[in-house]
């Protein structure tokens, strides 16, 4: 349910309202029941959901309703959960989801199992005040299933694209960026196409410079670290191509010349994401043991709890971990 | 006329032919009369322009005809500019844009002197095998006018961005980004958008780190220089807001939110411009003495010579300095 004060109760309670979603699976959500019921009500909506304590021992035996509720209300009121970054708010929202990876990480045979998570936004500011110091719920998830590499993948109709770093400073991307962490996104960015079905990707790969250094004119890294990892992608069978300059490889990507752009930084891969999926972008974590998905907004305290917030991306997150699930179903041996 | 090896003889040719165009101005191609026939030959253009050998005594005299072309023919045959990066196409674009800067630096009243300058691309990797260091045609601008400070800016119909930062490797920004490297282009900007009409216009300065640093979390820039510069804009009697995170603030921009955003560095806002105005976004250099206008794109060797490319960025370059001129005229006072 991410952060208690932000968007993703009601977006989840009008996600699971939709008639796209309903019956295709069933839902956990892991939060906190209270302010889910008032969200429903606020927006008409019958809570259609079976509430169990997440600590009962009701928790521990399977879950046959097709939405169950896991209630974390040990939290606080509805009250505790201002609109803003909190320390109640980190509590809680580090709760749900560690609760909820420990579910993802179970025995496929356990009755608490989960094929894929989809998380709302927890507030990175909220898990600084409650102590955490996670930058995100990616790389909580990294550690937490022991992933040896990962990436953040952002898939979108018109684009997708996979983060060779995410939450640092820009500055520090000198002291992190190398073959490995170019070659990695390629790899698993490569990995995670084919598992939705596409073939033969074509993958473009960013320089991180100015016009991708103008052949190190501004910047070595193109020449010291990028084409090394396109070298090595392409010697494993890898169709990727570059490092092609920032500000136009994504106009030949959402044009349909690339499946999957590998990005070197946050904002250049965000950016262009943003801009043509806006509301329809999501959140893949790609590399790491379970399907997570998450939608491409963040708590959006400004407008939380005004009934105000659209429930699209949340829609789309739902929507793609399901075609993963079943996507990975179809290429397991038959039991 | 930029690299003759490019595609800068061909829209130059088609748009001068536009009637949106001839008529409003009269104009002074720099650059190379036999490559200019050729191309308007290539694309059924009759040419309508008037040669003078740039050094000979005529063209000291008062320019009159509609469309003059000051001709280079010392740097070589058509042969000599292949479409690559080449030493002669470095030599020849290098002489015509220092000769167009001396006219546009002329006093008014003398017979050479020119109101605007329009640049078609030149390659930086011609300049180095030409010997010369300038990262761009902007940097020799401002160095030739002596501007304390100046900046590039993009204009097109859905987004105006001006850049804080250029050409210089991402890593070097670091050494680059002061108080003042981010309160000049919002100055300028500001200035350079009440030019065009604007009165009071919203500018939104973005974030240089993820998430515009999330209050310290990744990154301080935000807080030692960014917010100050915003401050000092602030005090000074300028809407200027932010810092934003970058992932957004163009969306809301582009939805008419701002007039302007400030970007710290070239992908940041080359990567909305490109993907949201592309053939029709304009570079704009503001802060020097005289009006200077390119089309936003490169030499694009790849297509030169063979009547593909699109005068379209071209076209619109011309109209922006045609109107920023028009509107300069009517600030003067009256002779």
């Amino acid at each position: 349910m991410g952060d208690p004060g932000g968007i993703g109760a009601e977006v989840i309670v009008q996600a699971l309202d939709d008639p796209r979603i309903r019956g295709r699976a069933r839902f956990v959500i892991y939060g906190f029941s209270a302010l889910l019921v008032q969200e429903a009500e606020r927006r008409g909506i019958e809570p259609r959901w079976f509430r169990i304590p997440h600590e009962s021992a009701r928790a521990r035996k399977p879950l046959f309703d097709p939405v169950v509720v896991l209630d974390f209300s040990e939290f606080g009121e509805i009250e505790s959960f201002p609109h803003e970054p909190s320390r109640a708010g980190g509590l809680a929202s580090k709760a749900y989801v560690e609760e909820a990876i420990t579910d993802a990480l179970r025995p496929a045979d356990d009755p608490r199992f989960i094929d894929a998570l989809v998380t709302a936004p927890i507030s990175k500011e909220s898990w600084q005040m409650a102590g955490y110091r996670w930058p995100g719920h990616t790389e909580l998830l990294e550690n937490r299933s022991r992933a040896k590499r990962s990436a953040m993948m952002f898939w979108s109709p018109r684009l997708r694209v996979v983060l060779a770093t995410t939450h640092l400073a820009l500055m520090e991307i000198r002291n992190q960026l190398t073959i490995g962490r170019v070659f990695d996104p390629i790899d698993l960015g490569h990995e995670a196409c084919r598992k939705m079905g596409i073939e033969h990707p074509r993958i473009a790969v960013t320089g991180l410079n100015p016009h991708a250094g103008e052949k190190g004119l501004f910047g070595d890294e193109e020449i010291r670290i990028i084409q090394p990892a396109i070298d090595l992608a392409r010697r494993g069978g890898i169709d990727a191509r570059g490092p092609f300059p920032a500000d136009t490889i994504f106009i030949a990507a959402a044009a349909g010349e690339y499946d999957l752009v590998v990005a070197m930084y946050h904002d250049q891969g965000l950016i262009p994401v943003k801009l043509l999926g806006w509301d329809s972008a999501v959140n893949w974590t790609i590399g790491i043991p379970f399907v997570r998905t998450s939608p491409d907004h963040g708590t959006a305290f400004d407008i939380a709890g005004r009934a105000k917030a659209s429930a699209g991306s949340m829609i789309a997150a739902i929507e793609l971990a399901l075609r993963v699930t079943e996507n990975r179903g179809a290429e397991r041996p038959p039991l």
